[in-house]
């Protein structure tokens, strides 16, 4: 059986600095990746086999990133029943509520699992995949329990050291 | 050589009395019309092979409608380089800005011709196939001028009335 | 083993009419279903409650209903490392979209994987449960292809009737 | 008895330069404040048993500053019936309209008093914690009543150095 | 010493619907409530004579309902530095957006404490008039606490009925 | 009789940069002018007494400038039956929509004449002021024609120099 | 010399119902009025030649109604340097959201005075060009006034009969 | 029989950075241009004459662009029956969104083509105009095609890239 992986397509390879948040989350759960650039409207072709292809060698959650009129995420909905995660990008004047709409209003049937638009999202694209994929893998359930344990201790850690910061004040 | 028609393809039979709007006023300037029920995301592949088909077979202009994130003309705009002319359908809870939103912030290269939310862009998308079909035929292009005079006689007429009706209150 | 379920939470009873489109997708599935009215706000405990011990008992998936500002969904999230998946109700005067921004832009680490506003939502909401459950269950993985493929049949069965009736217009 | 005092939560140390603006305030009144780091999300516990605590210790009114999907207000008005303030903070792409339809829009029985977003906000919330707490103290009243004149005289201040400006232009 | 009391405000006497649940909540609290009609357009000196006078009187609390551009609750909070409470009313073609950000977004040093647009805002001014005079009145106070376990018990007892009708079906 | 005159009043001193294009516009008419700080919420008895003695003394249009939930322009309509335009100013974290929505939707009976948000609006305030005030003043009038002929001859100017730029490129 | 007039322009007929409360409350005032039909895009050349007339006749103020992309109102202004009122109209799927931004947000040196979407500002049309005539008239003055202390007499006789209602109740 | 070609009206010079993008994409079709300032405000008679003129000249498509309230692609659209696209220039304080709803939402029967707002929309009104010419020049339709080509290999070629830089990551 092939090893399980997620695949991250972006639709310009100038989303790279933000799908980097989702690829390292994803690392940090020792989850196999796949990124990719591919357009859902210059390349369609490609996008239809590249999602077909990953489907049957093992991808079990496809992570999308678009802006504009950001369409990738339905898209690849179209060509696979995996769990898609939707990211809106948030370039362009209209500060990424275009790429929301176009992500999160899907039609009955095609569902894209949407996160934030712009950095928040693109975390929690990688979280939510972790969270997708220990529903068949329970080591990689104890690593998102034990990643959630930390970021509450980081969050305590912030508020004693601003107790502190305040106490001399 | 065919004859050139224009390809109305809506997401979903529940666009057609919109639709209607479109196909009259394409049938008043004897526009040749086809119209087909077919979704980016259900039936990509029917979308992307009527499309291919339909170009070769001498379709002009590619009209879209359909409603919330709006793929249908992006994707339809992937696979031509005829015209695509894409109305968002103002169903749903948002009122048509999804799908205004997600059929006219296209990226750069696969442009879609954006008509108004609902009833007046139905109409629109009419008239504008007519325009652009126009550029090469002549005879098409008078309908269309005539059609222009026609409707600034009809609002001369209603004021006319409006006149008239005040000039008795 | 626990049988794996859905837990549909919504945070008033006038909710049902829209959550009954998500039970009626899930059953389709075969998938088990428990439903509950529960609200971050008036019940904060017994949400935290029922989402730890639900979690355990082989809860595989959250779905979460609100309105206006929609917090149940990540009231959930906070609660466990199962999917979470955010319906945005669009009662209320502004329509849902406060519901949306305020189920889809969670901060990093709690993701709530967001559906579309209203009705096609609520639909999708069980459509994308299915597949993140189809990750762990290979005969769910294939009820859930078979139901794309009766989709599009479906579309190109209205296809068909709608080339038939404009045959005899 | 308790001194009575103001509990800041924010959800992000990130916040802490917009929350300066409410501390400042707050302590020109010589109001008692605690200021905290937590988060609806990652420490929910940690904001119910602070906020239970916090009550019982004699803290009259929480004032909470969060981005994004908001939830911060809403999660500590569920665990007290002291009056609650929302700041909705101005990050992200959405530039705190998400922020603002998250704190605002509470379903009926749970309401968080809701001021700007971002900077004119919070100061707003410390000015209404005040007011907030005169009720209950006479002399803190004057002080709100006195800082009152005293900004009805900054502005005619600076209309008389306008007037001063232009004589000379 | 004159018994505290909460004054309402409201545009227009077409508001009067919507405020009577600020109403019955108000008395379901025991709290004394003057409800009054006045513009801060039309009848501006009605409305400061009224403020002053009223927080002679023992006004603790003012709720302000107003739609459009709603400048009732920041004229009011012009005249007192008690408390203000803004409810936008949802009239009108923008659905009361713009009586959100009318009320909300006051400039720094007049808070308007503002609740959700339309009924939940309704009823939450209420609830948080109740909550800021609980501050001097611990009865009061012991009042809120018990209403709020009884709307626990609320939704606990529609999710009962959930369970029943769903164990039927 | 007095000379006629605008008054402009600012809601902060922080507008001037802004207002400085309307008073360069009125000044380019010979139109007499007053600038004032004031705020509808700090100062409503010094905007109250200011319009009422300003229209005693002559002044035909009264331009108000103010960002936020600007109440402003509507605090000065409500004591004055002379025109009163409103500038909605773009700061503050909504851009000025808030402003706009604030300074627009005035209710039935109370009108304010809404320009742009910000520098464009800032200009045409005082073009308005000049039209409406050149319905009593036959030689303003024809400056405010002279002034719209040169507009144009400037617009074609800067067509010339474009076609002289391209034909050389 | 010609009676001063206003003339209102309204794009379709269909908007009559709306123009009534803008010409009810201009013969309220004993103002001339004439009302036509005319559209921007369709008959440009009969608004053109209508304005240029109108304002030769005597037109002093010119009121546009209209919706969508609403161009008339600046079209007119293009045409006159007499104040022109915009009303925006709110039919069409974005409720009048476009017709306000196509109203108000004219480029420098082309204002259109522009008042709230829908019935409240197609009555504010009428006060604000009663209040533009009266510039120039000291009796159409009295009568703007006289109006404006007879409103406030309504409000207050609303008020009264609140009271005797709820003194009632 | 003159050259066919495109006819590019600008609102103002300082719109030109943003139309270069357009030229550009023009000319590498080797489709002739005219570049024009011209003001559908201050200057619509020039824009009336230049518009009827060239269209008798061989002007098969106008592209119009035109921020804030853009008047300018209807004004155009309302002088011919060529097609008209237009460009929602993204600058002023509501980011374009002003411009794309005065473009978009035309009335039935004047249709605009209406591309993105900002650069995209400006790169895609050459390629719609490149593919409306192209439906009357069969050399046109086979440069459009194999721009289309040389787009998809330059997204594979950026993947393949990605691919090389990961793989050494």
């Amino acid at each position: 059986m092939n090893t399980p992986f997620v695949a991250i397509i972006m639709g310009s390879d100038s989303d790279l600095p933000l799908v980097e948040n989702t690829i390292k989350v994803l690392k940090s759960f020792e989850i196999k990746v796949e990124v990719r650039v591919a357009s859902a409207h210059r390349t369609p072709d490609v996008v239809a086999n590249y999602v077909t292809e990953a489907e049957k060698r093992g991808c079990q959650v496809f992570i999308c990133a678009a802006g504009l009129a950001a369409h990738l995420a339905g898209a690849v909905a179209a060509r696979t029943v995996r769990p898609v995660i939707g990211i809106p990008v948030d370039g362009g004047p209209l500060n990424g509520v275009d790429a929301l709409y176009s992500t999160v209003m899907m039609p009955g049937g095609i569902p894209v699992a949407t996160v934030a638009v712009g950095k928040a999202g693109a975390k929690n694209a990688a979280y939510l995949a972790a969270q997708i994929m220990a529903v068949a893998d329970p080591k990689l359930y104890e690593r998102v329990i034990a990643d959630r344990q930390k970021a509450a201790l980081e969050v305590q850690a912030k508020d004693a050291a601003l107790q502190e910061k305040l106490s001399k004040a």
